[in-house]
């Protein structure tokens, strides 16, 4: 699972740096105030740099959103994760709570939420972008065929009933979308109810 | 139920008119590059007339947020609404399904996808901004509030179980913004599955 604080701290190569810099501007200024100059003063090597890795700056805002969606794809907690108890770990049922636990955990670091947030900018702009529409509808994608192998392979080991895994997937991914954006606007008091009343849901689907 | 083409198109008085350019500005520009003068391009009247009324963009964005809410909670089918069939709009049930399928459409028009669209990217800008994630919380407190007024009623005339109707609400509003949230990005396809869920949970915690 990525530790959002130490990822960004550790960038790997000048792509990395400039994603960096690009994350710190926009946490700080907002997508709608964002310059090249905002992400060139968070960046230690020279603003021509960037230029030359990139041709404007939609090209490197596109570029910054694949990088998120990377992020956040990767800090969803897998199969053979650490923070899964042992022993535990080697079930379906097991692992789908291990996310669920990471998509609604009731407190959230502020390193955490501020990734929320830059997300929930960089969402919006699907709106008048079809190119960070379709690079959110392929990770969105991505991230719920990860839930149904989930759920499948749950079916296999008879924990699960033998439901359509796409469909609770869609649904499950749909409630934790709803739930992010409402992270943004520091309605976290709501996350404990919507996690008991998917358990809820869960239990009628899933394990009944 | 509101029209959004024909509330936009017949505004009442320079407020509404002002709303109304900032509107279109906004669907033809996004957020990010929206400017005054996107605005006043789009308005009959003086430039100058906006500034009498709004002493920044900020100002203004802010206003126009708060209409935009209000047209959102307007459009939710209320209890004697015409589109809810006669005789059956008597009760909470009925009423319960007819907000659903609002929200549930599973094709949506393009007047209430720009509007859609609108909403995504002002709500994304809550966080950068208390003024916005204060009147989007007070929105969507409102909402969820209603919801529970509906499964209120309902568990007094005896068609729903005695639920916690405030966590039911809570959850079926999360699900509806995750939904909305895909509908930004095209993800329409997913919505006839998402409402298919709901009442496959809406069965096990009313009905059963």
């Amino acid at each position: 699972m990525a530790d959002y604080s130490s990822l960004f701290d550790d960038p790997r190569g000048t792509r990395e740096e400039i994603m960096q810099a690009t994350y710190r501007a926009l946490c700080e200024h907002g997508y709608a105030d964002l310059s090249i100059q905002d992400i060139a003063d968070n960046f230690e090597k020279s603003k021509s740099l960037i230029y030359h890795h990139y041709d404007s700056k939609d090209d490197l805002l596109l570029d910054f959103l694949g990088f998120m969606l990377e992020q956040f794809e990767e800090s969803i907690p897998s199969e053979d994760e650490e923070n899964v108890p042992k022993g535990d770990a080697d079930t379906a049922d097991e692992h789908l709570d291990a996310i669920l636990d990471y998509m609604f955990t009731p407190s959230l670091e502020d390193e955490r939420r501020d990734f929320l947030r830059a997300m929930s900018e960089l969402r919006a702009q699907a709106a008048h972008d079809d190119g960070y529409s379709e690079k959110i509808s392929h990770h969105d994608s991505f991230l719920i065929d990860s839930l149904a192998e989930v759920i499948d392979r749950g079916i296999e080991e008879g924990v699960f009933r033998n439901v359509d895994s796409g469909e609770v997937a869609n649904f499950l991914f749909t409630a934790m979308s709803g739930s992010m954006e409402r992270r943004v606007t520091n309605q976290d008091a709501s996350v404990g109810v919507i996690r008991s009343q998917i358990d809820e849901y869960l239990q009628e689907v899933l394990y009944r």
